[in-house]
C-alpha cells in the first residue's frame, strides 16, 4: 500500500441546492463526476453517509480507492481551519457543523474544507492562470456578489479573523447606492450581476434614446452583452460604467497588495469582451504609477462550469495525508 | 566571546538631511543618540567611513563593542532583500548603493536596510502597540505623505515587487483634486499635510465666516489644530473633511486585509484629539460589517521624534548575527 503513489483527488463542492463531486488528477483533469441534491439531506449524518457512498463509488468505477489520495470540500461559511461549516444562511444544516471531520471519519480519507473564495484563488494556483505565482489576487464577479481572496507567498492571506479579501463590501462611491449590508457606495451594489442590472435600469430611465434592452423579456448581464454585441449604445454605457467603478476598486487593492497579476473569474467573465477594455482602462488610470504595466489583469481559462469542483480538489492538494491520522 | 549575550543593538536613520543613530536594548529603550549631517558627505564612502566612527564610540563609550548583535538602517528608497539604496531621488549618492554590505564590512556587524514604512511597522511590532500581534496595519501620517506597511503572519508583506501598502496613492475621490503622481483622488491630497492645508483653504475661500485659520502667520496642520482647541468652527470643519476621508480609505484597507488593529503614527497624531473622533465615526460607518467593533484604531505610544531610529533599531533584531558570514 505504502507503495501506491495517489495520483487522484475527490473535489466537492457543496451548494445550498447541489453538492458536485469529481475525481481529478494532477494536472486538473476531471475523470468522472456525480452530483446529489444537498436539500435531499435534513440532517449532516445522513448528507455525510450519501456522500460518502457517492465517494466510494466514484472512485471504485474509475481507478480505484486506493489511488485516492485525499479529499478537498468547497462550502460557504467554512472555516479552513476548524474544518467546520460555521452558522451558513442558507445550508439546511444549523450551527457549527464539523463537516471535514465527519467526511474524514466515514470515508477514511484526509479531508480539508475551504470557502468559495479560498479553493477558486486555489484551483487557479494549482491548475490555472496562477500557477507559479506567489502574490497574486483572484476575483470572483458571480451572481451572488464579488468576492476575492490573495495570495502572500504562496498562501493564502486570510486575516486576522478569516475576512480578508471582501472586495465586494470596500465603499467605490460616496454616499453611493444603498447596499443588502445597509451601507451605502459598496462594490457590489455596481460591479455584481445585481449592480449592473441597477445600472442598466438608471440609465434607461435617464434616457429617451432607443435600446433593445428595453425590448428584453429579462434583464440579465449576459441579455445586456448580447444587445452590446448588436451596437445597443446604451447597452456598452452599461459596461463602460461597470468597469470604471470595477477599475477603480480593482486599482486601489493592486496599490494595497502589489500582486504579480489579478485573476478574474465568475460567470461574468462570460461577458468580458465588453467588461475587460474599460475595466483596463480605469485600472491603468487609476493604479499607483509604479505598478502600471508592471502587473496583468487575466481572465481565467477555468471554465465556470468545473472552477468549484477543481477548487475544491485544489484544496485536497494541500492536506497532508498524515492529518487523518492526527 | 560565544558566551556573552549580546543585548544590544544600534539603529541608523538615514535621512536626507541628517542621519541620526541610537544605542536600543531588547525594550526599546535608547541607551545613548548620536547624529551627523548626511549632506556632508558626497561620497558614500567618505559617509560609510565616518558612520562607522561614531558606531564604535556610541558602543564604546557605553556597554562596549562586543554587546552589540547588529545594526538596522532605515532610508528612503531602501531594498530589504539586495540591502541597497536604489535611486533614491533626493539622496546625494546616485544610483544603486550597497550600504548594508558596506557598513558590515566596515565594521564587523550584520547589517540588515530597510525603508521607511517598512521599519516603522517593525519597530512597533517590537516595542509598540503591535506587540503580539500578527496580522496588522501601521499607516505614517508624516509630513511627506501616507504611508503604510502591513503585516502578514508575522511578517511584513512587502508584495511582488516590494510596493505593498501604497494607501497614499489610492483614489478615495473620483475625479478629485490633481495630485503630485499625475493621478486625480489620490488619499495624499486630502489626509497629509498638504491635503489638509488644501482643504483649509478651500473651506476658508468657498465661506465669508470669520476664522481664526485667516490670522495664521503660517498655515499648519499643528496651528490648525490650536485653532479648533480654541473653538474655532472653520479649523474643526478641516478636521472632520480629513476624518471621513482618511476613515474611508481605511476601511476600505482594513477590508481587504482584515488586520487586528490599524496603528496610527506620524506627525499628524499630534493633532489626534481632532483627528481620531471623525476618523473613527467614518470608519465604523464604512467597514465591511463583519469587521465591525472587532478590530482596533491606535495611536501609537513610540514618540515621533523616536520613531524612526526605534523602528530601524527592531530592524536589526530580525537579522541573523550569522549573515555576517555569508
Amino acid at each position: 500500500m505504502n507503495n501506491i503513489i495517489k495520483q487522484q483527488v475527490i473535489g466537492i463542492d457543496v451548494g445550498v441546492e447541489k453538492t458536485s463531486l469529481a475525481l481529478v488528477d494532477l494536472r486538473g483533469t476531471i475523470l468522472a463526476q456525480d452530483a446529489m441534491n444537498t436539500k435531499d439531506y435534513p440532517s449532516v449524518s445522513s448528507f455525510v453517509e450519501a456522500l460518502s457512498e457517492r465517494i466510494i463509488q466514484l472512485a471504485e468505477q474509475n481507478s480505484g480507492y486506493e489511488s485516492i489520495r485525499s479529499i478537498g470540500v468547497s462550502s460557504p461559511s467554512a472555516n479552513y481551519v476548524t474544518g467546520c461549516i460555521e452558522n451558513a444562511a442558507n445550508m439546511p444544516w444549523k450551527g457549527v457543523v464539523p463537516l471535514a471531520a465527519m467526511l474524514r471519519d466515514s470515508v477514511g480519507l484526509a479531508v480539508a474544507l475551504g470557502n468559495d473564495a479560498h479553493v477558486t484563488a486555489l484551483g487557479e494556483y494549482v491548475y490555472g492562470s496562477a500557477h507559479g505565482m506567489e502574490n497574486f489576487i483572484v476575483i470572483s464577479l458571480g451572481h451572488g456578489g464579488i468576492g476575492s481572496c490573495f495570495f502572500s507567498n504562496g498562501m493564502p492571506y486570510l486575516g486576522s479573523g478569516g475576512f480578508a479579501g471582501e472586495i465586494g463590501h470596500t465603499c467605490v462611491e460616496e454616499n453611493g447606492r444603498l447596499c443588502t449590508c445597509g451601507r451605502r457606495g459598496c462594490l457590489e451594489e455596481y460591479a455584481s450581476d445585481r449592480g449592473i442590472l441597477l445600472t442598466a435600469r438608471q440609465l434607461m430611465d435617464a434616457s429617451d434614446s432607443p435600446s433593445l434592452m428595453r425590448d428584453l423579456p429579462e434583464l440579465t448581464p449576459l441579455a445586456i452583452g448580447h444587445c452590446a454585441d448588436q451596437g445597443d449604445a446604451l447597452a456598452k454605457e452599461v459596461w463602460h460604467v461597470t468597469g470604471e467603478v470595477l477599475g477603480r476598486a480593482l486599482a486601489n487593492y493592486a496599490s494595497m497588495v502589489n500582486p504579480e497579476a489579478i485573476i478574474l473569474t465568475g460567470e461574468l467573465t462570460e461577458v468580458c469582451q465588453w467588461l475587460i477594455p474599460p475595466l483596463q482602462e480605469s485600472f491603468d488610470a487609476n493604479v499607483f504609477h509604479n505598478l502600471r504595466n508592471r502587473m496583468k489583469l487575466i481572465v481565467s481559462t477555468i471554465p465556470n462550469r468545473e472552477r468549484d469542483v477543481l477548487g475544491a480538489s485544489a484544496l485536497a492538494w494541500t492536506v497532508k495525508e498524515y492529518s487523518l491520522f492526527l
